[in-house]
């Protein structure tokens, strides 16, 4: 069975293993107050370029959101987000909050969209809407320019609208051959984001940063209310200094970018239909319904969905594949094909 | 330094990291959906003698009590503790439902407080008392005898009582020389317990035990609604694998009791005020608050609180120590002490 | 000025206030338990045919929203809903459950439209959904028929969906000229629905009416929980006593709906463009933008959006208004539009 | 029956019922934004010789109470309240916040009470008081004297707490023989408070008065995501014009507690045991517990609790009752204790 299911299949990257083993007699404070996690924060805001920046690391990807938006918003306040955003659609109802969503073009929210649900909320007798979410890059493998970046930015500024950027998968936006973003531009572009761990070697762990300073104030009481507090903390302190010592976040994120990359050309390559244009390690292709189960018998993947009777099945490339899983993937796709 | 402070001061016990080692390469079904927690699960089934419980792996103690409790209480439903319970001190409002308390005897809740709350609450205009929460062992060291948790479950059956247990440190019950509980009694004694991991040897996570199936259905949507829910499952699954593959849980737990009870011995040899019986690896002291720093320059340990004068000191012993460690800090604390 | 702003702009109706006078040296007993709403609630079970209903008094719409979603659904449960419906857009978030919207059909949901909704969320990575919301006279001012009532019914038994009807303007509904449901198909419809009395002749409050008794369990507790519980319930029990004592709570509907129906035939007559078939007391219409200045200055109405360069004005009839205050907003209208 | 169940068992002060019916063909603006609450708003800042409080007319007790202070505390963030609170006890957990609860002195919180709470809660493993909650008169008939109100105000002060005063029965202090506070005082006392108009001759309603304008912003959006927008807002403005048109607020609470001073001292005469001194319009006393049936046969009254073998009954004057009635009640007791 070829694993093209997800980029979270696997317990960690060697290194941060190791890293682990080295540690494994120290003594160290609890709750994420320990020379670890001081580290990894010092690693993160180099790659930043800034100093002051609140750094919390928290365990998984929806707890960071829950905890985020839960702290800034107050329960009449809504987000605006694409209508594929994943705490619009993957998390199971755990921002409270109401969501305002907006037709996504290519996996996106435009700042037009942003503008038409601003003209929409006018009273208080509709929620009032105080916070853009996006995930970079996108649920379906797309990445944002740094000119959309901006837009969004722009219109979030003048209208006093928190900007939160989902990065679960923000390595493989960073190292996309298409992205012209850096990680040294985000500090300015948004009150907060964080660079997810989970998906990119770590064994679990997201590190949010906070810009905006004011919406850090008793953040930590936060994390705590909503049981995101890590009683280990070190723990996600060893995995971060570890991914940001020596490139090691962005060189996993790259190889599993080329993987994509290549699994898509190879796709075109034997006429498979592509969904949506693959910038990252998702690649979404449409296929006839009724060849989905030979597919799967083969290789491990999921269906997103439908249109008409084609099936939208996504593949997803991961740091343990090689060029010769992909290989034997396209073997398969075009044996069912045929 | 001696660290006295936590049992969560050390990344994990050696076979969990080794355990892990050996996986590194494997790819895993996400979610808790795994073959290692299908197999935990079969090992904590066995500890049990039963076949039924529905167990599920969470990240920590506060978010394992805060979805368990949100999941099966009303919001207008409460839950009785004591007034030492973790819940109702030490998790910053996690539980939104009322906790009512009643006052500990030994840190301890008593069926007799559990009736007088009931007798208390008689109209929707006060809350429904719903669930008794306990600590075993709690948080002042103590442990529960049998008798005791049969007259609080025979308490929560004739009131419909949903009758809960906290295991954050259920390893060290079952193993003090005071105590006379078994695994196999839980699942008959209450609707649901969890067995905790962070605290007994594991990198991170709480094995929770839902005896009562009734409580279960849909349980794991509440997982995911409150932040719970772990991608990489298979990292708990690794890890009380580990635990309960060769009694390690116990042994873990067996010698933490054995070095809390050294520590205590010594520390009546010297002639040190003991706060509360200690019968487990939490040894509370009682000493004059103008000694704290002196004790504190040398052993790392928390301040409790304090009883006119005198500060409470807690010491908790953990699996990195050893007996010369403790000899050390009955030296520091004899010196500082004459 | 002429008020054909809303519904709700005069305190109550006359009779209503004279019951009130009649009973204003009355000793009573609080929170509903009084006589007056006894027998208000025998009035209404005459009405519905039926015995067993559990019927409660709360003040307003949005409360009673509120208290029966949060009371019958888990936070990760969602309800199915119009886009236009009015816990979707007009309650400021005040259901916290995920509203999972359908596209509306002259502002009513389709039975087609929740079984998509239905085959999209199948698993624990998204909500749950157990409910379906509709307003019945609708946002828009239209009606359901039997028939489309009678396939939502299917499709939530079929679906094991709570079925639950908004009736603020419920009255309307019933009294329309296009309507074929009576009251009393309503409890074997719907799980619950509640009848409005703060848009039909009352000062203020709703009766819910709880058909499916297991939904029931422990109600009040919840609307007292969510600041729901009137400690004067007697106030609503005489009104809804007065409104159900002569039919005079479908003699109200009745003439509010003529009232509509002619504003209708008159607006057509002088050729406004009628933006959605008036079923009942809300009529809405589309007019060049330039214009809503001039019609507001005489008569009192809201705007509720746009359709390119047009504005889409509400007009809503009401119990103070006789034909003559009808022609003369014709009058106006007519001469801004000419 | 002589009814001293409590003040909340007539419809409303035959004055306020007049006021409705003078105005019931009157055509208004909604949701609070009409002139009779233009005009109560101003007859209460008269009252408060006060310029610029944020008023807002909410429908009952706990409503007001939950929105207040959800709005203005987050999740993490605790009320310090004493033990014998409304929203402690009463109010069926709708604060969903933590209750940090302090020992009541004759129903009053200390100023020492709440030093002990601050002194207790220091990092974010535990919520963090952020609010004082009292009631004036209390739950127990007891008033604030200026200067216990002034220790309160100190310490909250110095200690960044929000003091907020639950004034259900506000009226009764104020009038209370023993008391020294003047409506004027309260606008620099505290943060916020209200004027109970239900148990005060209103049919209904609640004015909430917020003297620290920065807790008020956006706080509309916050009584509509409650559920506590009044869409007939006119309804409460026509009741709180009523009563601060010629001090009828006044009038109606010094009638009441006229009569139970007069209740208390005529109980004294006929040596009945007091629970706790009586300085307003509710009297506690206790009495053998096997004669509270033979009283509650001809007297409406509460039992509150017990103490050893003796039942504590409250008494409850109200505006409907005249001397003759506490002569009859005297009579009942007398005759029932022999």
């Amino acid at each position: 069975m070829i694993n093209l299911r997800n980029d979270y299949c696997y317990i960690a990257h060697p290194k941060v293993l190791e890293n682990m083993q080295k540690s494994a007699s120290d003594i160290n404070v609890g709750y994420g107050l320990d020379k670890h996690s001081v580290r990894a924060k010092e690693l993160i805001r180099k790659e930043l370029g800034t100093r002051e920046n609140d750094i919390h690391f928290l365990v998984g990807g929806t707890i960071t959101n829950k905890v985020f938006i839960s702290h800034v918003l107050k329960p009449y306040e809504a987000v605006i987000s694409c209508d594929t955003g994943h705490i619009n659609v993957h998390e199971t109802g755990a921002i409270t909050n109401k969501i305002l969503t907006v037709p996504n073009v290519n996996g996106k929210i435009t700042a037009q969209g942003i503008k038409e649900v601003l003209s929409q909320h006018t009273d208080e007798h509709m929620v009032k809407p105080k916070m853009v979410y996006i995930s970079n890059s996108t649920e379906y493998g797309s990445i944002y320019t740094l000119k959309e970046l901006q837009e969004i930015s722009k219109v979030c500024k003048e209208n006093n609208l928190i900007f939160f950027i989902d990065g679960a998968r923000l390595g493989t936006a960073l190292t996309s051959s298409y992205n012209d973003v850096e990680m040294k531009d985000l500090p300015t572009l948004c009150d907060a984001f964080y660079i997810g761990g989970t998906k990119n070697g770590a064994l679990l762990g997201e590190a949010l940063v906070i810009n905006n300073l004011e919406l850090s104030k008793d953040f930590r009481y936060s994390i705590k209310h909503y049981g995101g507090m890590y009683s280990k903390g070190f723990v996600a302190g060893i995995q971060f200094e570890t991914l940001f010592e020596n490139n090691l976040f962005y060189e996993i994120a790259r190889k599993e970018n080329e993987l994509g990359q290549y699994l898509e050309s190879e796709l075109k390559r034997i006429n498979i239909e592509i969904y949506m244009k693959a910038e990252t390690n998702q690649i979404f292709i449409l296929i006839d319904e009724t060849k989905v189960d030979d597919i799967q018998k083969e290789i491990s993947c999921e269906v997103f969905g439908k249109v008409d009777n084609k099936a939208i099945i996504r593949f997803v490339t991961h740091y343990l594949l090689e060029k010769e899983d992909i290989d034997s993937a396209i073997s398969v796709i075009k044996s069912v094909n045929k």
